[in-house]
């Protein structure tokens, strides 16, 4: 990074500065763990205690973050916070991939095309008629099958494998080990107690600024195409069947498996290991805890949900409340019942 | 697809025509997207309420599926419309491996031997004394290790990584990413609170006509062999530990994880993200729904069960209704509660 | 194996021999699948049943196991029968990797450094400035991002990808399939619904001893390190997202997910598929039962919890009981409604 003052910083997010506008910073660091030449930022409540004992030189705060005596640092006031250290990441982040070139030791099938700028790293097979848009970039041991089309300044982290077929959007980011297009898991019951397999004969389709996790797996559909729509946010080792559907901005967290043909409205919440079961539809915005069971569909847009299956979150917490108390209830239910009984005895 | 007409579909399928037999159809589609000049089946009942919008020109429904008037689609009546369909499938299947060969960028390392008709692809790595049998297709990326043995007729999907000593069998299907011999999780634990590592020195088998779902990882067995047995269908991201063994035609959902050394019967079927602990016996026939948690070994074959711990699931089902109804059976209790004092201070 | 009498066997173990000395050993089995000539153990009481009907010729046994009438077999009691087992199956191990080497299909990119003794083999990919241990050994199709550091001694098995910046210690086993250092899942949400990826500019800490199973990913920081400390064992499909840190010799089982900055103590144990929710602080010596959702830090160093949300253990269990009478519970509440209503009839 290189080193700015914290006016600096102050006037390239429009924030407001309290403290020493000449103290200089040339790193980030967590508000815990801050160290003297570092920028931080608060945005959780969780982390507002660390104001007080951390060592960054300057942190970034909402506008109406309160302040009481006794803050050693100086801060910078910005509308959001996250997004504003997030913009300061983004100017310094090194970590971004300059390289470009088709490798020697790449596979390149006949009728494959590649635009301008691109990076095909060693071990990278693309096969036939596959489109690779500019300046997307493929690292090593990624495999792109027959007639997959990718758009331009897509990521390809290393070992992607991506099946005959299917098609990536533009600016997307796949992480390592996604499997793209693999076949869908639909078998019919024979008479002698096993299965015929169901050729699995449609795609995939990914659209803009998609972003999937490391290990991620997204079955194609038996016919027609599974769908992730633009701006879906996929996290690790998500399972997503065939013929599903994600909506537009939808995020869902690590280790959510969605069976087949359900469809999942736009900008929904989805928590970690989440289970839908198939042929649901789930409103637009809809929100669901974390390990819920989602086994019917939900209609009302903006719905929060929890448990397995799952209901309306408020009373599902209400129950599961109660569900701590229960051996107490029993204990109560008990004591009443040989209350009854004497008093029944008494009144005979 | 060739062009067929609806006479010829239902010579094909022994179905029954009802309609247009010199409709022509070019192309298959789902009942909900149905379009002209496509075939389009009917099987589970949440889909029944398309029959009168698709747009499908052929439609195959079961024998006994019933008609009312305003449909303008043609029929064919099958004895199972998902398995015609999949027949149709098959037949007109353009997504076959049909190319063969062994490339020059594969590496086979001494004394492994392939059969006639393989497929070798690029960068694909063949430890020594490793097997391939007749018509194998190896897909790039995938690493096949020393003394491994593979089946006639088995398709590899790209990046696969097979341990030494491993066998596969006839006529399987191994999607991306899939793990097959990583050593099982055992550690014995020492004084110092850290562990000791048991050598892993068993192996996998798989059977016949296995398929395994994208990024599933099988472990080795600490002695003696984890096994899936002929016919089993394993879906994406499944976890096997060591030493498990998988009965006959056992179909298993997505992200299942089952702990070391438990057996499962044949014929099982198990819902997605559920989870067995070890050392558990599970008859056959048993059926365990979505996310459910097996802690006690299962005698009974074709039990249904539900929850975590899971028991019989109309019970589960039932206990499940009075969870959600917990909030009123508190407030009903502390009523009755408040009856009992009155009526006691009447009758005191 | 080479052959051994029990004789011999005992004396390496310091184990009590009980039965004939001179019974010749040349394998290891089950307990359950005992076989003439082999050597087995019995640690787990659920498998004391076996100790009458194996046929394996010697089993190890703890010094306290109580024997009766009718064992057919040679035992050899020892302190801890598993680590017994465990060390007999290390002096036999043939699964050991031996070769070494640089393999001519590997790409070694510019000031990258290799100590002595390793093994890198074909389709690896070792990028600027990496830093490999002696003794090292790295299977097929492994890549190994630029400024990536290898402890000796460590084994990365075929197919793992590590990006740019991470470390890994000594003496770690690194199964296939493992991704460390993907991006950590971060999204600032924007006015028109859509998100602005958060830049993950921070790196993965991989401490000495630590194993990894198959197809686990661990997500690289936002900044600072995301840290598994020595010893640590991690099971197959795991997700550890960004800022996590994993305390010494703690031991998580398969499909555990922990959200991104959840800090973990020392010697945990975590059940299988258990889900953490981000920003927690677990104590030392915690252990979590299987499916377990921790949705709040765990303060009490060597608590026991379980559910989802998880509470302590003993009254988790009593709450489930509970939960499984909850018709009958119902039926009883609706009955002693009635007797009240009869009461206050009578009384009035």
């Amino acid at each position: 990074m290189m080193e700015y003052t914290a006016r600096q910083i102050a006037d390239i997010l429009n924030g407001d500065l309290e403290g020493d506008p000449e103290i200089k910073i040339k790193g980030f660091s967590k508000i815990e763990e801050g160290k003297e030449g570092t920028i931080s930022f608060i945005a959780n409540p969780k982390y507002f205690k660390y104001i007080h004992s951390t060592k960054a030189s300057v942190v970034l705060v909402s506008r109406d973050f309160k302040t009481e005596n006794g803050i050693n640092t100086t801060l910078i006031r910005v509308n959001d916070a996250y997004q504003a250290f997030a913009k300061l990441l983004a100017l310094q982040n090194n970590n971004k991939l300059n390289t470009t070139g088709v490798s020697s030791k790449a596979t390149i099938k006949e009728n494959a095309k590649a635009g301008k700028n691109v990076l095909i790293d060693d071990y990278v097979y693309i096969g036939k008629h596959a489109v690779i848009g500019d300046n997307v970039k493929i690292l090593p041991h990624s495999y792109i099958g027959d007639n997959v089309t990718i758009g331009q300044d897509t990521i390809l982290h290393p070992g992607i494998k991506i099946y005959n077929n299917c098609t990536i959007g533009q600016n997307c980011v796949i992480h390592a080990g996604v499997v793209i297009g693999s076949d869908g898991f639909g078998f019919a019951p024979q008479t002698n107690n096993n299965y015929q397999k169901i050729p699995q004969i449609g795609n995939v389709i990914i659209e803009d600024n998609v972003e999937i996790g490391a290990n991620t797996c997204i079955d194609r559909a038996t016919i027609g195409s599974t769908i992730i729509r633009k701006g879906v946010k996929l996290d690790n080792l998500i399972q997503i069947a065939h013929n599903c559907e994600i909506g537009e901005n939808t995020v869902i967290a690590a280790q959510v498996g969605i069976a087949g043909s359900t469809k999942i409205g736009k900008e929904c919440m989805i928590g970690g290991q989440s289970g839908f079961v198939g042929h649901l539809e789930i409103a637009d915005r809809v929100k669901i805890a974390a390990q819920s069971g989602i086994s019917s569909s939900i209609k009302k847009p903006g719905q929060v949900v929890q448990g397995a299956p799952a209901f309306e979150f408020n009373r599902y917490q209400k129950a599961y409340v109660c569900f701590r108390k229960l051996p107490d209830l029993y204990d109560k239910l008990n004591e009443l019942e040989h209350e009854i009984k004497k008093i029944k005895k008494e009144t005979d």
